[in-house]
């Protein structure tokens, strides 16, 4: 057995309360040491005639990588106090391992109280909790400049004609918010429930990363009775909304800014940011990346903190809006976002708080940050194999399941699952066009736990390069979308509602890796319930026998696609 | 080259911001797997022609186990941000690890941003940082019912004659605040320069950790006005003075839990506490462990959490108090003493805000809960290998460098080392009464990183066995008094006030462990100055040359003790 390779850490991920009450707890070994693993466990305080009061179950194997194996247990300690250890077995020797590592098995070990772990006390205020509602949402981003031009009226004087041409950096072509409610009947038909736009707030650029000013409605997209209208026409539809909060730098354009500028160390607004020395030049303040026109907040100070989190709140009381995307979110200090945490959620219990973050993100999603990420070490495995062919489908599957290993369960099943995004070349272009690779791409991210998003456009076939060409004006002419595409998304869609709960909720089981072939498949189990998914990405027709799959005489088998 | 066991968890103790600008970063392999290690980081944003700019640094070998290896280094990134990755070597093979884990080492994957570690951006606001003052602090525990009777009219009225037999569970000898003024010359005499006082607010037992009023001082002990002399009196003399807050659970004698007794579901405290049904029973309510008599609080209602905030200030606003401990604080949510932490540090800047935890207690020690833990986890090997003779003495040793590398260096500098207290058998009982062992555990806690704390009486051979027997009273006649020790006290704790910046902050570095003859040699080295250390607990007299410690030519040798 490789001793050096088990590993448990103690609160954290491998250890945490799922509900309030249960507890999770999850070891890692080396892949293939261990035959069986005993969990020890009991209530700290809990002795009888001078011994401690253990209990013993086995543990469940529930994920493998190409090193490690990852087993599970789960308790619900009657006075939610938990003390434990564990019980690693291959076929020549147990080993004890608790929070001095590897021990002997034997009674002076067992009995050596401070060589178990501690689960102090379950806790619900300190357990991760997440909007239920965001479990049964399929969300939908829009980059509102692209999406649709409702109100010609608004639209910047340079605005070219919708379509026209591939954008450039620079370019304008009108998309508003009225273009958004115009569209509603079209996305409620596609059935997405969950819209995500990208910023809406007055700012120069197209994007409008750079935000001049967080209280307005950009006047080009609408104007706040728009967005009142916006919002309550999709609650009316059932649907939820999510803003774009870039919390981390404001524009070069914003007073604030323009004030220090002007005013050097003499303006009030001097330690609203990260400035080396004055008078400011193009360099010597903290920006966000080396982009001169986005300098970063200074989130320490108080009176930043309160005016970011004014708007924070502005626009739940006045709006009702659903969720908060946080921008470079990763960025940005913890004080600062534990306290948004809880005047948001104070505000409104169940506003859904989703950080941009790239690499893990374990450190912001503890229960009192944030309730997801931007998934993309979920993405990059699936692009990886689907679409870039550069890694075995083995790698593929082992890498999701170290993601998913590496999160409690129930941030999991909320986490923000996307393909493409205005940050990244669409799915059909990182496909080389190819449309079979993109839909077996959604299909798969449709297949796991996790809300997933689909890019305006993805579902009519719109492709493009990294940005600015991923962002393209929507194709509004039927005639000029993938209808083929559309009719997918559509039952894509359907069948992820109408099997919500089991791939949310349901173990992920991968049944068959064939790298030779491409081949693979996979089941998600709640209950009495299995899904089975199959992927042929190789060259050679697979034949499947049901036989094959071992499935229980008295099960009823139907084909849901 | 064994993959399985390579470790590094980003934004842990394994990556950490030490001072606000320097980034730590550690890395663990399996024993002697690893010939080097380099260290590959840069800016996330910073590219040349279009290719990520990356530095490269060797990473230094910091300390071993029985199983893993620890690699060290540290960065201060020129913008903040810092994105990483390891290249591992043995001798016939380079492997990249990273986010995805062991990847091969070669241009693409060296190319492949997303497998990078990130560390966003380093703040001040996340950094975890105690009071400067901690570091030259060395403790001394009270438990004051059994210190010193300095005002017999206060003592209770059954209480026993000062010492006239070994305290039973309930016993009263009438130790109070004026006994420990008393014998101020005496503690500053002896060198110590922080005061722990076990709790000193009105409660029935002699241990008073059944509060019954946290806001005043136990008649028996003094008033106000004492205890503020008391204060005022350590603070002339440059000691510090750390209170005992117990906030997991209250007496049952306090007003609320008997408003609760009374009034049952109608009582206006009936949310203060966790009632499973009314009337209350002596089980039907959680408690401190099976304690009918300690009631656990709610700390998640907010008037509990104002109530406890309220006492938390103003023993610090009205009494200028140096430190809170926190009793039984892992098994109160996480969520308050997040809220206590803000408090507290904002009234006081420098509270030194000790956690009682008997195990690992990083996530209290993130930087925004507590300053330190009760460290016993490093007593436990220091008792094991010194006392009880039960584990080997390089066992012990890589007990300690993994406890010392589960944390962060400036949360090792000020955790609190102890070797007994009211709460576990003395050390000399520990030890059969072998006062040469116990004053090698002295010796050898006394020259490893953390402020060290002494439990009264253990300087003048005070014995006893577990509570109520660890409880007795001090002694003071001087002929009953082991002189000898106190004199080697007094010079253990002059060393360490003499060599503290050394013994504080230095490296560790162990050079010997001799399982077999039970001799050990470590140094601890900072800059251009190295103590070397050696214990000898085999039979066998040691001789060690000069010329095997290979000491510089140029190096002056003084012998420190």
């Amino acid at each position: 057995m490789e001793y050096a390779a088990i590993h448990h850490q103690p609160f954290s991920t491998d250890a945490y309360s799922y509900d309030g009450r249960t507890v999770h707890i999850k070891i890692r070994t080396k892949k293939g040491d261990a035959d069986h693993i005993r969990f020890i466990w009991g209530d700290p305080y809990e002795y009888n005639d001078g011994k401690w009061s253990a209990n013993e179950q086995p543990m469940r194997k529930i994920a493998a990588t190409e090193m490690h194996d990852y087993w599970f247990a789960e308790v619900v300690p009657p006075f939610r106090r938990l003390q434990y250890a564990f019980v690693v077995t291959d076929d020549h020797e147990d080993i004890f391992f608790g929070s001095s590592g590897v021990c002997p098995y034997n009674e002076k070990t067992l009995e050596t109280i401070h060589y178990y772990f501690k689960f102090p006390f379950v806790h619900e205020a300190d357990t991760f909790q997440a909007p239920e509602w965001v479990k049964s949402t399929v969300w939908y981003q829009i980059f509102p400049e692209r999406f649709a031009n409702g109100r010609e009226d608004l639209s910047p004087k340079n605005a070219l004609p919708w379509g026209s041409k591939d954008p450039d950096v620079n370019d304008f072509f009108g998309g508003d918010l009225q273009g958004i409610v115009d569209k509603l009947d079209y996305l409620e038909d596609l059935g997405v429930n969950g819209i995500y736009l990208t910023p809406i707030f007055s700012a120069p650029s197209n994007h409008k990363y750079d935000t001049l000013d967080y209280f307005s409605i950009d006047p080009h997209f609408g104007d706040p009775e728009l967005f009142r209208t916006l919002v309550s026409q999709l609650h009316q539809r059932g649907m939820r909304i999510m803003l774009d909060a870039v919390f981390n730098h404001i524009g070069s354009a914003s007073p604030q800014w323009q004030d220090v500028v002007k005013n050097g160390d003499q303006s009030r607004y001097k330690d609203w940011f990260h400035i080396h020395s004055f008078p400011v030049t193009d360099d010597n303040y903290d920006r966000f990346a080396f982009t001169a026109d986005m300098p970063k907040l200074n989130t320490a100070n108080p009176e930043v903190q309160k005016y970011l989190l004014d708007i924070a709140l502005y626009w739940i009381r006045e709006f009702d809006i659903d969720g908060w995307r946080l921008d470079v979110a990763n960025e940005v200090d913890h004080v600062f976002w534990k306290t948004f945490r809880q005047a948001v959620s104070t505000e409104k219990p169940d506003v859904y708080i989703l950080g941009e973050i790239w690499h893990s993100a374990e450190p912001w999603l503890r229960g009192d940050e944030f309730h997801a990420a931007m998934n993309y070490p979920f993405t990059e495995p699936m692009i990886e194999y689907f679409a870039d062919q550069t890694i075995s489908a083995s790698r593929m599957a082992h890498r999701v399941n170290a993601h998913l290993m590496n999160g409690m369960k129930q941030a999991n099943e909320v986490m923000f699952n996307l393909l493409d995004s205005h940050d990244t070349k669409r799915l059909l272009t990182r496909c080389r066009n190819d449309e079979k690779k993109a839909r077996a791409l959604l299909a798969f991210m449709f297949a796991q736990t996790g809300s997933p998003c689909i890019y305006y456009g993805t579902e009519i076939g719109l492709n493009g390069e990294n940005d600015p060409l991923c962002r393209k004006c929507m194709v509004w002419e039927k005639e000029k979308q993938n209808q083929d595409m559309l009719q997918f998304m559509k039952r894509l869609i359907a069948l992820r509602k109408q099997e919500n709960t089991l791939l949310t909720e349901g173990h992920l089981e991968w049944n068959l890796l064939d790298d030779k072939n491409d081949f693979i498949s996979f089941s998600r189990t709640l209950d009495e319930k299995i899904l089975i998914y199959f992927f042929n990405q190789g060259n050679v027709v697979q034949h499947v026998s049901l036989r094959e799959l071992n499935i229980d005489r008295n099960k009823k088998i139907c084909d849901a696609w």
